[in-house]
């Protein structure tokens, strides 16, 4: 009966953050170089870089799906843990390698990896991590098994996206469709992993793995629609980036690529202003982010997360699951989709 | 009797190459992404920028030792392949990263990775070199499972052997035993993967595995130190890299520590002349390079390698293993700490 009562997604991924996170830091805790342990902890967000302990963290969404889909087939919510371990520990290592690649300086309101350990320490700590994913599916037995392919198809894949995310930022003209694949790598592809790790160690049935896969690879392309949204008309105060941060990296995310292209006399203005090069002034930036919503950029965007949320939630539904771990699904994925997250 | 004569050592290492080569192409085809494919047959010494085939690659000393430690303990060869195709994809994954942190430009005589590439795209190369690595045990059966854990153990050593090289690059004072303790992690670890990983794979006895282990610990040992006196008075035209190469970068290898640590008259000038930063002069350069052979730098790593390589042995004639793969393990030891290779 509680459990019934605590649906709502922030309850749901509090009850997932409390029974993954003393693992996660067990499995930290395992590495045996101290500074690959103080780096992987301080991206992690559970100390500063001397190794004080902070409060902190990162919503742990994909800790959630992945214990959630072990429920959802009637395994164990421990079924689960493993593989949510491991996708939490390769999506912090993909995150210290971009901030590297990409330069940022700032994440989760903290300086990123390499401000502070430098950009070869960070590398190495990215490598600790992933390598750790990996140990802990490979000590697992039978279920670690079932699991490791699914981890390490989407470690490829979030790789090429990444890659493609560069070639992309030199490219002179972006398609959009070029765009969305990208997007699916670096995001969909490991959301797609999260949802069905945990039916995989479960050993589910193919077609409700491959439907819960779907469910994943769906929810992470909305889920990156709305993060694209938030680099042009987000919050700073929430999302921890400067407002337009993507309008003034010059990034040409999704919504940006979808003004561009159409016709109307605003999309004009805009490949004029911004051609991937970050506009030179801040009223450059402001004019363009007018010419974005203008030119039905975010209007696009909105419609398209909202009709990928509506696609992962019939993947959902068309599934036989257990009722409670599927409507716990359905939340997590509704409340990150929603833009005041 | 044909495999009998065929025990030198340029002759087991080029067998080997015509076995593993093969399906080291193959696994490295099976990369989806083609620029992660690309760099990764640039790195491998198979084409060049443009993936126009070229003459070359390594020594392919790791698959040798990886063949050969399935034979000696009477498997096949063939089950010696998944752990050597292993073996070499994350050496060259960390010869790629390795580069990037250590903006080294030139490598078996062409630019590096990153100089060509880019360091994100050198930086992903070796991410997906590295899953690949793992990839190929993961799909291989209780022969793959077994081996697993000791490619993660080697890789997270290497991992750490090389944060602890940049660490102590930035340090003050650097102590002989911290520097063979890097070069522990840094080499050691995976030629003593390399040296076991066929004999798991083949399911030899717990002793047998941990004794191709610790051959292949001392051999490393071995085989970095020659590497170190070949950085202070290499031939520029085998080693690929400039006269005093380790000398002019500043580097504290394991002689030049060695030499830096006694007291005679020349170990006091030298630890004057050279404190981690690099010489300043061409003349300081020849000075320091004639300082350290003066302080007994080179004649104590000469005598440390020889006692490795020794000891080595020492294991391996310890062990009961098939006479003609034990022996072409020898021949190939031997081979690798010589000082003209």
């Amino acid at each position: 009966m509680t459990r019934q009562m605590n649906h709502t997604a922030p309850a749901v991924l509090g009850r997932a953050r409390e029974l993954v996170e003393p693992a996660l830091r067990l499995a930290v805790g395992k590495l045996a170089d101290p500074q690959m342990r103080l780096i992987a902890g301080y991206q992690m967000g559970w100390c500063d870089a001397d190794g004080r302990p902070t409060e902190g963290g990162g919503k742990a969404i994909r800790p959630a799906l992945a214990v959630l889909s072990a429920e959802a087939v009637l395994g164990t919510a421990d079924c689960g843990i493993p593989g949510a371990l491991a996708v939490e520990l390769v999506h912090n290592f993909s995150l210290l390698h971009d901030d590297v690649m990409d330069r940022d300086v700032e994440r989760r309101h903290r300086p990123t990896g390499w401000v502070v350990f430098g950009d070869g320490q960070a590398i190495l700590a990215g490598n600790a991590m992933l390598t750790l994913a990996i140990e802990l599916l490979a000590e697992w037995g039978l279920a670690g098994r079932r699991s490791l392919p699914c981890l390490l198809d989407a470690t490829q894949l979030l790789i090429s996206g990444q890659s493609q995310d560069l070639r992309l930022e030199q490219a002179e003209a972006v398609e959009l469709h070029e765009v969305l694949a990208m997007e699916s790598g670096k995001t969909a592809a490991l959301l797609s992993c999260a949802s069905s790790i945990g039916a995989l160690a479960a050993g589910a049935p193919e077609h409700i793995v491959a439907g819960l896969a779907a469910f994943g690879e769906e929810l992470g392309i909305a889920f990156q629609l709305v993060d694209d949204i938030l680099g042009v008309v987000g919050d700073p105060a929430k999302t921890g980036k400067s407002s337009s941060s993507d309008v003034r990296a010059g990034k040409r995310s999704a919504p940006i690529v979808a003004a561009m292209s159409g016709d109307s006399r605003a999309a004009t203005e805009l490949r004029e202003l911004f051609s991937g090069e970050p506009p030179a002034t801040e009223a450059d930036v402001e004019r363009a982010t007018q010419l974005i919503t203008e030119a039905g950029g975010l209007d696009w965007a909105v419609r398209e997360a909202d009709r990928r949320l509506a696609t992962a939630l019939e993947h959902l539904a068309g599934l036989e699951l257990v009722d409670s771990a599927a409507a716990e699904l359905a939340a997590v994925a509704t409340y990150i989709v929603s833009r005041d997250r």
